[in-house]
């Protein structure tokens, strides 16, 4: 029943003149006086797919120009190069075979014309089957492929780092409880709080925000090594920008500074973008046409330029002596909004770069306090159109200073027994960054809205799929 | 600070001869009288590491060979092809830098001798650090990988599927709850039952026990896609052989019946195998030689036997024949036990075998029902030596059969409304399925307890890491 997929069959010019089958989907039909009819048909392998050239010899001609569209169909026929314009090859159908029909057309959700985003979100069992979540679809592959074929060739290893944890990571963000307990009536305690001792795991659980201090272990065994998997954030901000649930990408490096954990960023980046244009330029020529104008330039130009660096410090001045009017003022000490963001990398450099040594106040504990004791060794890397598309740092490794900038940032270092202990024996300086898939995903494809580039969108206060 | 990691530097025989700086930590060291000692280094990125040979020349000699045991070292010194038995090259060391310390040497976990899995699953932290769980580390890695590779060569496209989920996916387990209301004072609503639509997304949720379902919906639009990511089961079953959260790979085909699915689940198997015999034969034989005998010829076998097919009612025979006296009778509509899969496959066949239409009560509801009405096309993939490693089926794509099968499974066809929808728009014939990575890399590995092919444990009644 399998049969090659329409992107391989276009590669393979010696089947040209052989017969072959396709596998596939309607997308429209065109009927002509001519005694043929043509049938456009994707399998989702590629955005162009194939033309089948249907006469009206066929045996079920009439059922075939009346029925198909949007159907599932069998095509056989002879692979010919077309004389048609824009497609290498087309089938001569000499049978079609409709293996799934489509129940009441009229009311078929995908119709053969441009649907918004919004209405594609109310179906999404059914968006793939449109040429634009497709071709998300590709790229989200295209890109987690590049990024784990990336990582592994640099010699890092992949580790799945725990989902349901026991500690809220980096000690900030609204978090996922997970718990078997009753919903309605949970165990209480002699204190009358909720008995979570007798939950799953014998404590209070919740989902990971992220994989990194777990991942630091690894990297203090293993020298290279990388997370990639879900991480969630109960944060309900409903923007187009964050998900509660999103993929994440976390290298993690021992003996590795700041500069090496942002040579490592600008590499991954380059080949991923270097990847996305080599193997998928059909897709992102079609975003830049149909989606957003200038998003094969933006990959073109993050694969090929080099990357600013510069310090927060080196920043605020150059934002300060901008002469912009910032909605949000500009001193030493501010977090970095997406307009300063922007403002340096779109008017000033013009590029990507990466801002290094962050304030400690703005900035998570575990980043490595430097020297002059009022910044610590973090970085963000600023991509021109998105602003902020990397965080990372270099880790704190000494042990007395670890524990300092927790007590000062209102953790408990008990709770941090095995991430303290990695500390006493044969620690190294380590470095390491995060970067999301998605708001990748939508900074490549140019799909605003990050709830475009999941599977199946989940909205806050909306029922999941 | 970043250098060329162990594994590289020793297949490179063009840096014989160069100066090279080894980043990594010491395992042991062997003193000798005769003016030198020597540094076992390792950095995770394979087996066995690098010899540094350390004169007493150096500076700091005497705190070297004092002190440096399990630490994190720079050894910077000419790579030299070596004189020792199983050894390619060594290190001849002109500077030895101490980078981390280990403080308190006597109390630090991972001493230079063979530690219990037991005792390593309390220090999950550092286990890394040995021999048999960077080795694990490394063939998880490349068991990944190589499921990545093969599926993304095949023309599989990566689909990542919720893990918050609305509803139980298989109409079957016991379910983890996802919530940010608060445990002990639920909002209640006017039946005094909890008030879910207060909860972050409005309903109920729960982590996915799969993402089948899910991509189903990409399969019928994208014909060949998978899922890779962790999948969670609330079951308090303390065995060695289960997780409450596990990595599963999730290949599902349109236009493809059962018979292709089994092609696709052999040709997988033996590809992850091929790989590992090809990458990591240094890792395999390690398990071979101290986890457990046999392994390599397991792998080996399982990369070149053509794998058995039989249907349930031809397997029944054959045990109901056999002569042996097994703990579970055998008869027609039993679920085949670990015993009489052991029992095919290693006495009977000698081979790997795929079992074909299940009673279709004991299957789920999902499993497209035969002609015959009895049995459903379901298969399992059994392995000499662990059984059923694979479970996949034939999906129900029509939906009159597939309302009255959930009925019949004590299901609300109206909980699955767009699972349903998918079967009124171009649907076709379609299969897929499941393949546990913990599962997989126990049994390439013969670590045989699933806890400890994982990052960090997580047991029931104990706390997660």
């Amino acid at each position: 029943m399998t049969a090659d997929n329409f992107k391989w069959l276009k590669q393979s010019k010696e089947k040209i003149g052989t017969t072959v089958t396709l596998s596939g989907w309607v997308r429209t039909i065109r009927t002509t006086n001519a005694g043929v009819s043509f049938l456009s048909l994707f399998d989702g392998s590629d955005l162009s797919g194939i033309q089948a050239v249907v006469p009206d010899t066929l045996a079920n001609y009439e059922q075939v120009i009346d029925q198909v569209s949007g159907c599932a169909v069998c095509v056989t026929g002879e692979l010919v190069a077309s004389q048609g314009k824009g497609q290498q090859v087309e089938v001569q159908a000499c049978h079609v075979d409709i293996i799934g029909e489509v129940e009441d057309p009229q009311h078929y959700p995908i119709q053969p014309k441009r649907h918004s985003m919004e209405f594609l979100r109310s179906v999404a069992h059914l968006r793939p089957r449109t040429n634009v979540f497709a071709a998300v679809t590709r790229i989200r592959h295209a890109v987690s492929m590049a990024i784990h074929q990336h990582m592994s060739n640099a010699g890092f290893y992949w580790i799945h780092t725990p989902i349901i944890t026991g500690s809220d990571c980096e000690g900030a963000g609204d978090l996922f409880r997970v718990s078997t307990l009753d919903a309605l009536k949970p165990p209480l305690n002699t204190s009358g709080e909720v008995d979570f001792t007798q939950d799953f795991f014998g404590k209070e659980t919740f989902l990971a925000v992220s994989g990194q201090l777990n991942v630091e272990a690894f990297a203090q065994s293993m020298r290279h090594v990388y997370t990639f998997g879900p991480t969630f954030r109960a944060e309900n901000s409903n923007t187009s920008r964050h998900l509660a649930e999103f993929w994440m990408v976390e290298p993690e490096m021992a003996f590795t500074d700041l500069s090496g954990c942002a040579d490592c960023a600008e590499t991954l980046l380059k080949g991923i973008c270097q990847s996305l244009l080599t193997h998928h330029s059909e897709d992102l020529a079609f975003f830049d046409q149909f989606v957003e104008k200038g998003v094969l330039a933006r990959v073109t130009n993050l694969a090929s330029q080099g990357f600013e660096r510069l310090t927060y410090s080196q920043a605020i001045t150059i934002l300060e002596q901008s002469g912009q009017a910032f909605e949000y003022p500009v001193k030493w000490g501010i977090d970095l909004q997406s307009e300063h963001e922007r403002f340096l990398v779109e008017s000033h450099f013009k590029r990507p770069a990466v801002v290094t040594d962050y304030p400690k106040d703005i900035k998570s504990f575990y980043m490595r306090l430097n020297d002059d004791e009022k910044t610590v060794a973090a970085m963000d890397v600023l991509a021109p159109g998105i602003g902020e598309i990397i965080g990372g740092s270099q880790r704190e490794e000494r042990l007395d200073v670890l524990t300092k900038r927790m007590l000062e940032s209102g953790l408990n270092p008990d709770d941090y027994g095995w991430y303290l202990d990695l500390r006493r024996y044969g620690s190294t300086p380590h470095s390491g960054f995060g970067l999301g898939l998605e708001r990748l995903v939508s900074y490549v494809t140019g799909v605003s809205n990050v709830r475009d580039v999941i599977a199946f969108p989940r909205t806050p206060g909306h029922a999941p799929y």
